[in-house]
């Protein structure tokens, strides 16, 4: 017996459900001729109330790839949002039209207040810092399937690991499985936040140290996580230009870390890796964007059945 | 015989030919399925010149429902109308793309222009401040559905009712059926304009009254029709600000009306309508939603059946 | 043995190639319904980087007559460019979302650029000033179909032939085929470039005269193709008033042409053509529209055909 449930962060779903879900989309790669007509008549929402074409084109690739149908729109000016309504009102409209909502919003929450007042299921494709599970489980797919675990590995996380958001939520999914252990890589200022310091990491035991240079990081590697240093994200652009280029991974680091390192970035990237580095084999950020659509396809499948098996 | 048609109105339609549409849209909603491929290689274009997502992304999933296919844009600004071209040309160019099109237009009269060069029909999914037919036929469909009937009922119209083309639209289609009676609610500033009270109500001897109190009302009405005060509609932001809060239905007032009033509303609503009132059984204005998709995707199939029987 | 191509220019096709794309082209006009399904599971990204509704639509419109599915942008706005992220990224980026890919951008190259890092087919659906190959070919059908051959013809060239990206690649098109020859009609501000004076026209001998009066032309035209004189390659405002007017093509001036001319246009016009002259049987830019819907069809099929046969 399950009930409908949404997707807001990577830890709603258990260990064992997370794993599920990554030997569904296991499959779906081996054979995704099997999968073609799964969504037959049943239609996909992305409502992005900011623009994310990577994330929004990756979940209409997968709702096609499933044979299901994608309508919604790419971000609040052409949305009904300029007319003062709330997520809550706009998921109960787009309940009458959809099967499944992806939803992205610049509000922390405002996909969790959505799925409340939802009758179909809503996956969180981003809110603000807060969130982004789909980005996590495409990492997490990636990595499975590349190292053929997800324990006994160790972590570089590179860049901002203040606000980067994506860091943040694997930290949170890896320190599910045994003897994980981070480097955390960052200029001071963009320093992991206290919480995860402090509530995630040392509350629940896990090796960690913190370094500002990526060169002494790399030969204890098994993963690499780079992030872009996020225009964004910064109070002023004196910041921004200042720290962006502290951490660029080019061929002359890369010759410092093992055979086996691999290299993730959640993209897009401005230049924190120089694209001499795109050939080298250990470079798997290109090989991620296609493990997001089958991890994408995989969760729009497995809420759907849950849905459909309410009691 | 039949030629190729257009919907601009909601009284192109003859009492007659609606009724066929609600009848359709009837069995539509009892037997998806049955329909689930009637538009199969076929394809709507959504023309949007100003954003509308509930209305677009109805019409957008009436026709996949149908098994159809959707093109076109979401504003204006991503259309070739910012290079110059007219809405003849541009319909003309469209009628080489798509089977049946749906415009929407902040110009009056613009969808009618183009229906007049198109050689595929066109819907007017709302010109300006002046018609907005699938919301009334939307309207039409809930009505019936819920109260059983479209005669014999006392309706009230609560709101801005001087620039509501909703409310417009909905008296000019609910005057053709027997013994209906208006109450008119709103303050002063936002009265009825003196060509609906005089032209179409005095005229065709249509009970009304007009009243500034919803309290005053509720106790009288079959159906409660809400709407919202646009901000768009104001010359100035001080009366809006002044004047939004007037006619604000809550669970208190809601208790001074029958057991079987329904309560509509067009959507989107901004605070008109407590969300309070949103679990109270009378409150359909989220059915009416569905309802909507419904009507559209008996209007599609009617309008391409009867393109395709011209002779 | 063929390897997977991209089409930056025109004449990236050989004659011989051009000339199986027509033919394609005409037997998906004559059979339809035999090409419904060419492309089911297949997805076209239409990657447009600035608006451009008609070739955008016209590249959507064609993929869903193959039975395709359709993702992409229609702005830069709603992109992640906006993010920092290079063409060649997005490109491999959506690599993974589809099987071709139609790129609209405004700087000359951009598609070339992406072309390089691709893994699917790339066509470029306008780059800057530079090339439009889709509109060269959808004239050549235009040409062939409505007269029958691609040689022996007189072509009249008018309007702003300095900045006219479509007049230049039909030149260059054209030349390819015997007996062609050209006038070319302009305001001295907009005579035809130098480089194609010089470097295409009178190197390769192809008979041509620079007139400024349209009326002087049109008794010894085969062919008019007309040409928007568009605001936005002017430098200021002023200029493009004082210029827009000249060459307008009315009633009258199509009264000095021959029986057998054939008007044509890329669109959108604004008024450089009178609308008293569309119903003239002459004018055939709007059939022009059809005809790129079906040699777009066409062109997917051969580059999605290639791809295939890669050795």
């Amino acid at each position: 017996m399950q009930f409908m449930r949404h997707l807001m962060s990577p830890l709603d779903l258990s260990v064992g459900e997370l794993n599920d879900i990554l030997d569904l989309a296991c499959d779906i790669e081996a054979n995704p001729k099997a999968y073609a007509h799964k969504c037959d008549g049943l239609k996909l929402a992305t409502l992005f109330y900011e623009p994310s074409t990577r994330t929004r084109l990756s979940f209409e690739a997968a709702m096609m790839n499933l044979g299901g149908n994608v309508l919604g729109f790419s971000s609040a000016a052409s949305s009904s949002a300029s007319k003062g309504e709330s997520v809550s009102d706009t998921i109960r409209m787009v309940s009458c039209y959809a099967d499944i909502c992806a939803m992205r919003h610049p509000k922390e929450g405002a996909p969790l207040v959505a799925s409340m007042k939802s009758s179909i299921p809503v996956i969180n494709a981003g809110d603000g810092g807060h969130q982004h599970p789909t980005q996590t489980l495409t990492d997490l797919m990636t990595i499975r399937s590349l190292k053929g675990r997800l324990d006994n590995l160790t972590i570089g996380l590179c860049g901002d690991l203040k606000f980067g958001r994506t860091v943040h939520s694997l930290i949170h999914a890896m320190i599910r499985y045994p003897n994980v252990r981070f480097i955390l890589i960052s200029p001071e200022e963009l320093r992991i936040p206290s919480y995860i310091r402090e509530d995630v990491l040392q509350k629940n035991n896990i090796p960690f140290e913190e370094v500002v240079r990526l060169e002494e990081a790399l030969p204890k590697l098994d993963l690499l996580y780079m992030t872009r240093v996020q225009r964004e994200r910064f109070f002023n652009e004196e910041d921004y230009v200042r720290m962006k280029d502290f951490y660029i991974l080019d061929k002359k680091k890369m010759a410092l870390a093992g055979p086996d390192m691999l290299v993730l970035h959640p993209l897009p990237r401005v230049n924190e890796i120089s694209v001499e580095v795109d050939d080298d084999p250990r470079a798997v950020y290109f090989k991620q964007v296609q493990y997001g659509v089958y991890v994408r396809m995989a969760l729009i499948l497995t809420l759907l059945k849950w849905r459909d098996t309410t009691c």
